[in-house]
């Protein structure tokens, strides 16, 4: 099976694969630098995988003068990747082949509170479909990498305490996959996946950066050191319950003024109805009598044309979004920070009073050089870092794979 | 010169010396297992380096059916190094073996805003003196590593903006120590040479904890993936100037409520001064009325008698010091918070305090594990911590020490 084409690789392969696979199109010399390699030494490796079939080479030029081609990618014969990507209100899941190249994708709203039997159910159907799509089976699924919008043990892949989904604690989505796929199922929260998103499409060229989700919580994804930060117990990066206002509204959590029950999407909805039922503006108003309830859709677009008490609304929350990274960004100094989720659709007037307020907060030295932009992949950042997460475990984990220990740590049999 | 007794070793005797030196007292076997080398490889490698004097075996056993001594360290021939340890308000110099053992220590109270010139030619004073003490000359000073409170570019080592030490802004450490050594110098934000320090003595077998200083300032040091965290431009952990009430007190940043205008030793001083003038306290009204003024040791000391008014300061400042705190767990999910400073003196109920606040404020999955308690070293982590930065720099510069790129590195001509 395609997910044990590389199990007998030793170390040196192996580094020669993950090199490959995080710089999308390396030549041979560039992987010898890379590797500390002697140029001799990285071509009989390169030459062993692409007998192998474990690499291809792309962009063959034109035999003019010898040249030989100059890149390598991971061998498209060596199956796909499956990556999904679950927010709150909506999921997205895609085929990728080993080089992130998308050959299908789907996305729809979901509430995903209906728990996991029914989302999971149709993740899974979903799976099967586009398998289809591409004219491909089961059996040829490398792993399968997953983002939920809560809490995740990484070791053992169950969300803990999750707020946004209580019915989905403890549950074992691997297991439930398992059934449909005998390939290995890694999860993750959907904000990390997001982070090796962009890390991927950075080729690690940004080693300190974090992206923030606001949606309907507020999460973030950590790069620390060119990797994914986890924390102690995978929870880094629960921002959501910190505290903006002592005096604040309470928080699902029972803590009073966090920053998602302040300025998360469902605080800007509320946000919203609350100024059109003050009359504060018309277009609100008429819109919440129209459709019974308004959301930050509605505000995005009302926005748009210029209202004022939505673009006072929006200004709200990126300052407290703004109040909450300028501690963040005191504490962590990174390089960059990306906004994703459905705050997006804002436009720039959220980013420049995030930006506003991070700036009024933060040390001088913390944002000479910092950058507050949105999320350059914006939707697609979770999806693909779920394939990244599957492929990049699978490459770690294959000298284990080929020992003892991948069953226990994958919890499926992986040793096929 | 001994700085140099390494500089033409490759890659891979560095790595045998790092190991050694982070793993103080290695048998060659752990040594083999750590760097995935056969024994007999290592074997070789540590009979060669013996050889040369970078290495001493120490704990000879008697000689009873062969065996071979069992832990290695590296030489006491090579040289020592020092660290300096500068806080707001005092200061620590340390001459230590490679090793880290101390042969000689001074400290002595400072007011760091008497600036670099004062306050550097003490230092340089107080290391001749030392060294002179230890019967040993400037040459054998491998490197001299420096802690200052205050936010450190660390290429150039220079403080950018300090707030506690204005006049410090730009000043070059490295070139004032010049004159007098010949040894690079290396200079960092103090609670990262704490980290650092307790990284050390841990043997680095936490990956994920932080160091918080609370003294006339409050900071942070930020182990991550197993090393010292400085962020994007070297001013993570910058932890001070975190809100912790929107309408407190302005700080001299210029912004109001940060926790450390609120919680640090100078806002508690002043809370004692207020409650002995509001007369809560007959014994910090007759401590003021003797000495004109009140300090945290002030404090402390009235709360070891059970003063009430004492320990609702040591409360009010600990649960502030804990609301900063839950923001910074609840994004770095960190296994062990180490808290260092003056408050130390504080006692248990300072300690139970900001326990307290984190717990009620950070998220179930985030403290589930987590350890708060006063940092190992106490007051030592700093000047540890220096001499364990300038011993880690100076081994792993070694390579570009023989090639040519150091000199701009270190700032000075460590090639001799």
């Amino acid at each position: 099976m395609p997910s044990t084409r590389w199990s007998h690789c030793g170390t040196e392969d192996l580094s020669v694969l993950q090199t490959i696979f995080w710089s999308a199109g390396a030549s041979r010399n560039a992987l010898a630098q890379r590797l500390a390699y002697s140029k001799s030494k990285a071509n009989a490796m390169v030459a062993a995988l692409l007998d192998e079939g474990l690499l291809d080479e792309v962009g063959l030029q034109e035999s003019s003068g010898g040249r030989r081609a100059e890149t390598l990618r991971l061998s498209e014969t060596l199956g796909v990747v499956i990556g999904a990507d679950l927010g709150a209100t909506s999921m997205q899941v895609a085929i990728m082949r080993p080089d992130m190249t998308v050959l299908a994708r789907h996305r729809e709203p979901i509430d995903v509170r209906q728990g996991p039997g029914v989302i999971l159910a149709r993740v899974r159907g979903l799976m099967r479909e586009l398998l289809a799509r591409c004219g491909l089976a089961a059996h040829q699924v490398i792993a399968i990498g997953m983002g939920v919008p809560g809490p995740v043990d990484f070791e053992s892949g169950q969300l803990v305490n999750p707020p946004l989904m209580p019915d989905w604690d403890g549950f074992s989505i691997r297991d439930y996959l398992r059934e449909a796929f005998a390939a290995p199922v890694f999860v993750d929260n959907d904000v990390n996946l997001m982070a090796l998103g962009e890390m991927y499409r950075l080729q690690r060229n940004l080693p300190n950066f974090l992206v923030i989700k606001v949606g309907t919580g507020i999460g973030c994804g950590i790069v620390c050191h060119g990797q994914v930060y986890r924390g102690a117990n995978g929870s880094a990066g629960d921002v959501g319950h910190i505290c903006v206002d002592q005096h604040g509204p309470r928080c699902h959590c029972g803590n009073q003024g966090c920053v998602e029950a302040m300025a998360a999407a469902p605080a800007m909805a509320r946000m919203a109805i609350e100024a059109a039922q003050r009359g504060e503006s018309a277009l609100l108003a008429e819109r919440l009598q129209s459709t019974g309830t308004l959301t930050i859709e509605d505000v995005a677009q009302a926005s748009r044309t210029g209202d004022v008490a939505a673009n006072a609304i929006i200004q709200r929350a990126g300052s407290l979004v703004g109040q909450m990274l300028a501690s963040i960004v005191n504490f962590f100094n990174p390089s960059h920070v990306f906004i994703a989720g459905r705050v997006t659709d804002m436009g720039p007037l959220f980013l420049a009073s995030v930006r506003q307020s991070v700036y009024h907060r933060s040390l001088a030295l913390s944002t000479r050089h910092l950058e507050i932009q949105y999320a350059p992949l914006a939707d697609d950042a979770g999806v693909v870092g779920a394939g990244v997460l599957a492929m990049q475990e699978s490459l770690s984990r294959a000298g284990s794979v080929a020992g003892a220990g991948a069953g226990a740590v994958v919890g499926t049999g992986a040793v096929r």
